[in-house]
């Protein structure tokens, strides 16, 4: 809107950049560089009036303050605005555009838990009672996306809510440590087998600000039912990701727009297991470490990162 | 750059826009698309990785988590890319194009205190000792920008920081509730004068968020030396402003970006008052409220903002 821009100091963007000193890294000049003209942009773009920003600063102060150790509500309304998908496919996409593709990644949401216990190969991951939850089956195996073969010892991370749709942190009174979470060995064959419950659909927390922002925008705060999966192997890109049950109403508006096409997963009936009436078959290809046939986008990463937790030292 | 969006899925933003529902308010769907927009544009443009995206995460809980009663940081993130003067730019520009003019407003700052105390005309705002400071008497009209009279009765609120640099509510151990804060009534020739301090340069605070973004950008903390006004008078439009010694080092670096040049003034020596050795003359414009030359850009205001108090109910 060059009209409008001009109403304005056409140096002032410029003046607040040249500011940035000659020790800032190159990649902090561009990365920031731009944030702040993208945002000087929209307040010039909407003529942002001195209300509106100062409900921004205090909604920017109440995001922090509704977060916890185990609530992350800057990351939440981060995906609300759909910043954690895009952020997953600038990642990822590149890898995914040959004739052969790895298993497409989603996102990693707030609640994957680095203190998931590894469970044995047929156990369960239902560690408490959920009576409206529907136990199933879930087997398949782990593939060589070039080779096609299986990936023996590959670790498969799952996690998934209850079918109250809350996770075990979320809800101590119902769930122990851990219920609904493990990982799993491949075994020679690259394959597992495992029981879990078919997932529900849930509302994000809307207590905090990420219900306030849904609701001046008019949205809903469903996700739709999913479970997360984060599949590893030393030689292999490792895949974080969610598939979501066919049926599920909320697959075309997921509140935070992780859903794609090639991770819309079936349940099928299962007879003769007293365990499970559901059966769900999965099967995930993994990249090569070393395939180069199409990189993904480069990733270089902002100063004051911390690379061996992958926390930011603030 | 086109190019470079292309390689990511052309149809993203539109998807998350379209989620919107239809009872999102005209001003809102504005407001919020396009910072949703940018905030994608952003991602794209950069290529944002995931390790700096959590960083960013972590950066916005960071600054409600700093933040207190008398501590907002997130203003202060705000005023430290410019935010707060560019939208106070946009807010009063257009008042100022003319050939009569407003005195210029510039940016609230967060040490406003809405209990600054009535002093009799003639006295101090200076309530405790700075040994550092330097006393001056601030003398001066409020004038009518149209027909160049005098405005009683007008309200001329005033606030700065000690000689140490801090305002009274940082500064507990030296500086007693209200120290260097006074409202006057200009007399019936719409004059007002006081006692107050030669302001200070001072630094942010730099052990929150606001430091970790100034270190990122390679930027220093400081304010150029500056004194706070806020007048008003029911027939006239307010103004907040601020004022700035010439021979301040910072004015061209002002780490919030608040000078402007008509707002840089000089104080002189002062002969035969044992209260100070320092004068300063120093008058303000005030438009009528009813002046319609030339409109402020029309300001309209987001949902769920409680008009009375000014504080967004979040």
């Amino acid at each position: 809107m060059p009209a409008q821009q001009e109403k304005f100091d056409p140096k002032f963007t410029e003046h607040v950049l040249n500011t940035i000193g000659p020790k800032c890294s190159d990649r902090n000049r561009v990365v920031l560089g731009s944030l702040i003209k993208h945002i000087h942009d929209f307040a010039r773009e909407v003529e942002l009036t001195v209300d509106e920003w100062m409900l921004g600063v205090h909604f920017i102060n109440s995001i922090g303050q509704a977060s916890t150790p185990i609530r992350n509500e800057g990351q939440r309304i981060s995906d609300v605005i759909g910043l954690e998908s895009l952020v997953d496919e600038i990642a990822h996409k590149l890898v995914t555009d040959g004739t052969i593709a790895p298993t497409s990644s989603s996102i990693l949401g707030p609640f994957w838990s680095p203190n998931a216990p590894f469970r044995e190969l047929g156990g369960s991951i239902i560690q408490d009672p959920a009576p409206l939850g529907k136990p199933a089956l879930m087997h398949g195996k782990v593939i060589d996306m070039v080779t096609g073969k299986g990936i023996p010892n590959a670790i498969f991370d799952i996690w998934q809510a209850s079918a109250n749709g809350k996770y075990d942190f979320q809800d101590p009174e119902n769930q122990s440590d851990n219920n609904l979470r493990g990982k799993f060995r491949t075994d020679a064959n690259g394959e597992y087998h495992f029981y879990m419950l078919k997932p529900t659909a849930y509302s994000l927390p809307t207590d905090g600000p990420a219900g306030v922002l849904l609701k001046l925008l008019d949205r809903h705060p469903m996700r739709p039912a999913h479970i997360h999966l984060m599949i590893t192997h030393d030689d292999y890109k490792p895949v974080t990701t969610q598939i979501f049950p066919k049926d599920d109403p909320y697959l075309a508006t997921d509140t935070v727009y992780a859903v794609k096409d090639d991770l819309v997963i079936d349940f099928t009936p299962r007879e003769g297991d007293p365990n499970a009436k559901l059966d769900l078959e999965y099967s995930v290809k993994l990249a090569p470490k070393n395939y180069d046939g199409i990189s993904p986008v480069s990733q270089t990463t902002i100063g004051l990162m911390d690379q061996t937790s992958g926390q930011a030292r603030l």
